[in-house]
């Protein structure tokens, strides 16, 4: 592992991809020379990018990341969703459009599992992050969809965010009062040359006017047309804007140390299922508690004090 | 608590009410009384209903809700869905139009408070399913959407799910491949008098006959349009034809086992996070191991095993 971390840290990007499956695949990274890795983290801004499936999410990536590298930006791309053409599941042809920055070699890109990945999700998504954070990497987008609800908070996990939509989201706009505007730092009308985006512009701003500030910051709206890249030098200049808010606000630092605090009780709470599941005997007293839920014999809150006694030899 | 309990179980509704409030507010329901509630419940049929915002999730639970109450079936409905018309933020004119099951005295709603209640949505939802259950509803209906990234697992806490489409979401279809189409037992595509009904309903079936059938189960889809109540019979048939499948393969009882089983894993998690954060000096030991991450001086995972030892005795 030293040797690992070492090349790691001396910039060798397969030591970096072996890291990254190492956490993946829940690999016990119980070491010292680690430390090196976290202290090193913390520069990049962590910028999520969310809404429905087929608005463009990822074309307004491949958009913002080529924008980024004229800047000499280095970036990282981590795909929270099974559905993204950064995913193993793309269609070649998805791939091919994307080739300017698949195989460019200054831009990492990895894909979450998500399924069978519940419960350990937002952990995992979070310590490859960090982990592109602390080899170099200035920015890391991360591509997000709700809809397979995946356990995972997006707005623990990124600096800045981005809803996208598209003009035919219009009719979902009531809907989005209550879920994606309370997340959103920067709403983008993607696909704006077609019909309805003004109106959905619009209407996005009438709610933003009645919402109250986030943290400070007014989120705002904005249309692109990534294909045609119309926009998407505003959008440049207004992520970059929020990043300089959050820093001047001291808010940068705050969220990074939330994230590192949310690691370590996450780490608590794996270890306390393994140390559950992974034992034979709890696993059986696990069992049989569940059935004497249902015989009424105990309830599941104090089922799970005698399962925390057990273990760990008080409550 | 005994007093409200045992009122619970002869049926009062307000007391019915009121065990689910304290569930929703963290209250401490460590009483041995409720071991009664969770022998009770069991039998509650928990149908969960997804999809994206705006294809009419919840016209279609008011149209199965009446038809179940046609055959005498007592229902709960939860709505785990910001955008629910369920919710407190509905629209009025949402609540006007289902008026039929919001003033009937048989028909329980509650919706969940998904904002802020993250980590502990997923405990609190089955636990306000275990209520209704035990209340003696027959049928459950959770309605959730995805796009809130709400931690929340459906496929955990429904026995059925529907997964609800309408014809645009045709362009979706390549996303859905990855996501929704893993977790739907049955497919509905909604508002079906649009154009395109036809088109999507072949694509999905295209999708599923190249998909494994879940646990013996092969998933179906179907056409409706809620508002004329056109193919809701047929609906309502595949959804008990589903819970009868599930009794014979003895998978209706396993995954009440799994629920009870989750739950006392999340009330141990609960507890955990209590012990550290509702402490004075825990809690201040967990912000200075962020600290000391962010300096160097220690991986995440130590600091994990370190808390456990200060608040445990040991790891």
């Amino acid at each position: 592992m030293k040797g690992l971390i070492s090349r790691f840290l001396k910039g060798d990007i397969r030591a970096c991809s072996r890291l990254i499956s190492l956490v993946e695949n829940n690999a016990s990274l119980d070491d010292d020379a680690l430390k090196d890795v976290y202290k090193k983290m913390g520069r990049a801004h962590r910028i999520g990018i969310t809404g429905p499936a087929g608005v463009g999410k990822s074309t307004l990536i491949e958009k913002l990341t080529l924008r980024f590298k004229r800047d000499n930006r280095r970036i990282g791309i981590v795909a929270v969703d099974p559905t993204s053409p950064f995913t193993h599941g793309a269609l070649l042809g998805d791939r091919i459009r994307m080739q300017k920055i698949f195989l460019d070699p200054d831009v990492y890109i990895r894909s979450m599992a998500t399924r069978g990945a519940l419960g350990g999700l937002s952990l995992k998504t979070t310590e490859v992050c960090n982990i592109l954070d602390a080899f170099g990497k200035d920015v890391i987008l991360i591509e997000t969809v709700g809809v397979g609800q995946a356990e995972f908070d997006i707005t623990q996990a990124a600096d800045t965010i981005l809803v996208v939509l598209v003009p035919e989201s219009g009719d979902a706009i009531q809907a989005l009062k209550a879920g994606l505007m309370e997340i959103g730092d920067i709403f983008v009308i993607n696909k704006a040359d077609r019909e309805g985006a003004d109106r959905i512009l619009e209407e996005i701003k009438g709610v933003l006017d009645f919402s109250l500030p986030k943290d400070g910051w007014r989120p705002m709206v904005l249309k692109t047309s990534a294909i045609s890249e119309e926009g998407v030098e505003e959008l440049y200049k207004r992520v970059n804007e929020h990043k300089r808010f959050l820093e001047q606000e001291g808010r940068f630092e705050e969220k990074k140390k939330e994230r590192i605090k949310n690691t370590i009780l996450d780490y608590m709470k794996s270890a306390l299922y393994e140390k559950i599941e992974g034992n034979q005997e709890t696993a059986k007293l696990l069992n049989r508690f569940t059935q004497e839920v249902l015989s009424g014999n105990i309830t599941p809150l104090k089922a799970s004090q005698e399962l925390i006694k057990e273990v760990y030899g008080r409550d």
